[in-house]
């Protein structure tokens, strides 16, 4: 069911709000659903709604709406969170390990099967079911048990030549949770969740406010 | 330090690179940097490089470049990384107490003073020196040790109502983790940040790639 279209991101912004929301409709029984009701649940203009939906293969009845099982459906296939992708986390400190043990990435499609460090009193243990290896042994575990996503937790001055190192043994996207902007070859994906920067917004704006 | 100008999202995203990578340097005992090099090592333009640090009270020595020291104490107090910000967690799941132990962020200004959950296991309890209270102890909490910044790390479907709640008892600032689309009035700043969105990007993009 996954498209391969190459989607805008705000509309990739967007889809998952709009899943969370038809989550909570369905946990509540509630079975249709209309871009206009999605809209002023979320504050977001009707028609862009419509367009983002309209890359589903879903169509909504006129003045019913979408039905809400099949709309989550629809959006967590588009989405990709009901196809595994199995990942490694690169760096166990208290994000990775956090990230590991997080059972929600599982729902959305996301399997960590691996950690990779360089602390000795770290390697050969597990977090919940996932085994650490040391970041020397990327290649055996890759040829034993490969992954497409490599995510990125070490401390900033490691980011690059740990990217790089992941990519050397066949890493395809690298989900960089560094302060570090971390530059790939082409072809190579990069997803930047950036904390600090959020932080930065955050205590730029309440300054501002006050 | 801290200005009271609101700088542009993309400034904002793109200053913690240049100090992430400043304090690299300044690791490794480098004295200066030009705009030109901080280009080359992030791919950035050099010229949109000069124009955000021009935000800055610092001047660059012609040739020479910025002095790493001064430039790095500059972002980072520029940025409010230097000034401390005293946050709530509300939901202590996972990536609640992972951002509760996260040291981290007390590096980043951020200093999490107390989380709030609702399961009666967790209420009493500490993560590293953080206490967990009951969300019905938040107006307490805030009377004796107020916090502007609520990180919200709840289930989706208790998102809205507990940013409500915080920001009737006087929170300042949402930073929200969940995949739902949270609301708030004029005047509350809002920052998300969307790991499923982030999720979603990277599997339409290697999904396009392949």
């Amino acid at each position: 069911m996954i498209n391969n279209l190459i989607l805008p991101e705000p509309t990739l912004r967007r889809l998952p709000w709009y899943l969370a929301y038809v989550e909570i409709l369905k946990a509540q029984d509630v079975e249709y659903i209309s871009s206009t009701q999605i809209s002023r649940a979320l504050n977001v203009d009707a028609s862009q709604i419509a367009k983002d939906l309209s890359f589903l293969a879903l169509k909504g009845k006129t003045r019913i709406g979408y039905e809400v099982d099949a709309l989550a459906k629809a959006l967590a296939d588009f989405l990709g969170f009901h196809t595994p992708h199995k990942a490694y986390v690169f760096g166990t400190g208290s994000l990775g390990m956090a990230l590991m043990q997080d059972s929600g990435l599982d729902n959305y499609g996301l399997n960590i099967i691996a950690g990779f460090d360089i602390d000795k009193n770290k390697i050969g243990t597990k977090v919940g079911d996932v085994p650490i290896y040391h970041i020397d042994s990327l290649e055996e575990v890759m040829e034993a048990n490969p992954a497409t996503i490599g995510i990125l937790t070490v401390p900033a001055d490691c980011a690059q030549i740990t990217a790089d190192i992941a990519i050397g043994e066949g890493i395809k996207a690298i989900w960089n949770f560094t302060p570090y902007r971390v530059k790939v070859a082409e072809g190579i994906v990069m997803s930047n969740t950036s904390i600090y920067a959020h932080l930065a917004l955050i205590y730029n704006r309440l300054n501002a406010e006050s």
